[in-house]
């Protein structure tokens, strides 16, 4: 089959350019789209049908731990110290193939809820960089590193952070010409690795021409101890040892200290994954959008992980921050609609390079995601961008297509077992479970 | 049949009583619960199979305008004043039908999300309460009055504000013995109703024996407002003329005016709608609910209406209301996962007099709802009650039951017919738009 098209749907290209009653096809085999425009004829068998449907490009969540889902629910509700003290005896128990199990659960749902690549900060290798590829999502992979002598993962893997350095850019190089598969570094943040360690980041990463993603300013004590013991904030400390001369990708940024930060931020080479819900759920406060928008702040959306969320739903993300830049500062202009669809798919693009826009346009990358619009909950549905911020959910995705294969199609995921994945999920949690007492 | 069963399931009888793999039962003549607790056998083919499911009780919905989901997206992104003249001028273009076609579709949305019972002030006549009963929904209906002379819905009656207030107490004689419909007082605001008409309806309610359900001190440039035209807060004046004398349900509070106006929102026949969604969408603030539980005060939650939130999903809203509680204070432990799902329970419930509990147990009415927990978003699910305030959705409810009459079952409405109502909607919507211009 040459092309496969999407026909009759409400398209919204991006968020300033809607077609209405439109067509959108695709080549499998070059994964890109091959015609935006009014429909060419009758939908055949092999397409969608677009009649109650609206298409847009597919959602990039900008920072998750994809591999932490087992921990979905595991403490909640409790302060933040003894919070992380209850993950970090869970991740303690994770084997490798834990991890797995826990990135196959969080790929189903990111497929399920639209989608289509994701920037993540966990343990990667070539194996588990493969069940990526064969799932379909596109990764920005980062192994967090916590320091040189510390072992994230020790039931997992023995690899020390320096261990980590050393062999990221050869895992980078094994999958360089992989479409959907990127490595990045990931020095977990200023508070784990230090001045010396991050420097060092910065040097390998203009060596090999990796992007570092990096935790910063998450909470406000985190830049009152930075302060006083570095003299500079989280932010300036990243940019004094040089981690944004090349590719830097910021999760979190709540609390910028002042122009200075945020002129971090707006550098070329610099972009930032706002995490509103995780943010707001572990008490961390909320990131200043209106000014990261202000000052020229190339900003995506993410969801962080399942166990500060507990969901991977962008949908639920891109409401959660609009409402939270009008009601926060009591301005319902402060933060549009459009604005963040736009974060949630261009801005979280800018993040892969080159290599994705967040658009759909003729020679774009065949990435969409075909929603039902005709619950009542989507009815009426008078301005289709308003919708897919105020109104839309990830569980009224019906399809999603990367790089032109459909992961999911009509409902049902493609390339994953839900069911097995959910027993395997299950049997792994209580066995860990059984050994936190 | 004597009785029906829910079999297998997990039960959330209330927040504090959770049963693993447990059965209800309830009587559809009656309508009450029969049975609560361990699987007494397996399921017939009339009970529904609990396995992979969670049972809890139906939501409440404490503040909402279902009539106006008619204006759903239709001004979203305008700064306030704008976005009230673009509600205005729809509002005052809809008939009678248009209004009982928004109604119809809102209560579709309800019961899709799990609702099962809603507490709403907009146009209501013994024809919209029966159409209220026949789809099976619980309500507490006022009719909005905005001052002696004042004529609301000019297109759908002609009659004003005096005159509702003059009908409201036959309508509520008239629905007396029915357990589903309630009347109340709906006197909208202090700036739009004034000190006298407010006490002119505490007078009336105290006479028939009528709640009032109101506004007070949604923004603070209301409470600016009343505190220089009467000398004091809104929630101050709504005490002074003597509507909290008797049942007074109160919408927003999101600027209680110190711990007078708390003192106020504590009394003993005063209930709260929190509307965390609609208070951010709308540039309102946010609500102090950590002083609402210190102080006493009995909230419920509100989703408002379709016009300022955009949707009437109630797990939206206790995501919301618990993360910004969390987020805004820099405390995760403000307020719990717990703490919302009481409050969109057993807090809404309190808006309906003695006739709702909010929980389930035996002789308690059987409104319940029921939740596939199947989805890669519900694995793991260590905590039930963590789950449905921060990962479910209203898109898992599968069956609703409200009084033993199922009104969702297996994902099908059974009192509303979706197609025809949504074609409705769409048909009016275009014809009212092509007079707005």
């Amino acid at each position: 089959m040459d092309e496969l098209r999407v026909v009759g749907a409400t398209i919204v290209a991006d968020p300033d350019r809607v077609l209405p009653a439109a067509e959108i096809a695709y080549s499998p085999v070059t994964g890109r789209v091959t015609y935006l425009g009014p429909v060419r004829g009758p939908a055949r068998p092999v397409d969608l049908d677009g009649i109650g449907r609206l298409a847009l490009p597919g959602l990039v969540n900008a920072h998750t731990h994809a591999g932490m889902s087992l921990l979905r629910g595991h403490s909640d509700d409790q302060p933040f110290d003894r919070w992380l003290g209850h993950v970090r005896a869970f991740e303690l128990r994770m084997t490798r193939d834990d991890i797995r199990a826990g990135l196959r659960l969080s790929m189903a749902e990111m497929i399920r809820s639209g989608t289509v690549a994701f920037a993540d900060m966990y343990l990667w290798d070539a194996g588990l960089l493969a069940d990526a590829r064969d799932a379909g999502l596109r990764v920005l992979a980062a192994t967090a590193v916590f320091g040189y002598d510390a072992v994230a993962y020790p039931a997992a893997t023995p690899e020390t952070g320096a261990q980590v350095l050393d062999r990221t850019p050869a895992l980078a190089a094994e999958v360089a010409g992989d479409d959907l598969v990127q490595v990045t570094f990931g020095p977990h943040a200023p508070y784990t690795c230090g001045p010396e360690l991050l420097a060092d980041v910065a040097r390998r990463a203009a060596t090999h021409d990796l992007a570092a993603h990096i935790h910063l300013s998450e909470t406000a004590g985190e830049v009152r101890d930075t302060l006083s013991r570095h003299g500079c904030s989280p932010i300036e400390l990243a940019h004094r040892v040089g981690l944004d001369a090349g590719r830097m990708h910021v999760a979190h940024a709540v609390h910028p200290d002042g122009d200075a930060d945020l002129g971090v931020l707006a550098g070329p080479t610099v972009t930032v994954a706002h995490c509103p819900v995780s943010n707001l759920k572990l008490g961390a406060g909320v990131a200043p959008l209106p000014e990261f928008r202000a000052g020229g702040v190339s900003a995506g959306l993410g969801t962080d992980s399942m166990a500060s969320n507990n969901s991977a739903d962008l949908f639920e993300e891109m409401k959660t921050a609009v409402l939270l830049a009008r009601g926060v500062r009591r301005d319902p202009t402060a933060v549009l609609a459009a604005d963040v669809l736009r974060m949630a798919t261009q801005g979280g693009a800018r993040a892969f390079g080159g290599r994705l826009s967040g658009r759909l346009a003729v020679g774009e990358p065949a990435d969409l995601i075909v929603l039902d619009v005709t619950a009542p909950h989507a009815t009426p549905m008078p301005d289709p961008v308003a919708h897919l911020v105020y109104a839309a959910r990830g569980s009224d995705v019906t399809d999603v297509v990367v790089a032109g294969r459909r992961l999911l199609a009509d409902g049902r995921l493609t390339t994953l077992d839900e069911a097995a994945i959910r027993e395997d999920v299950r049997s792994r949690v209580s066995r860990i479970a059984a050994t936190l007492g």
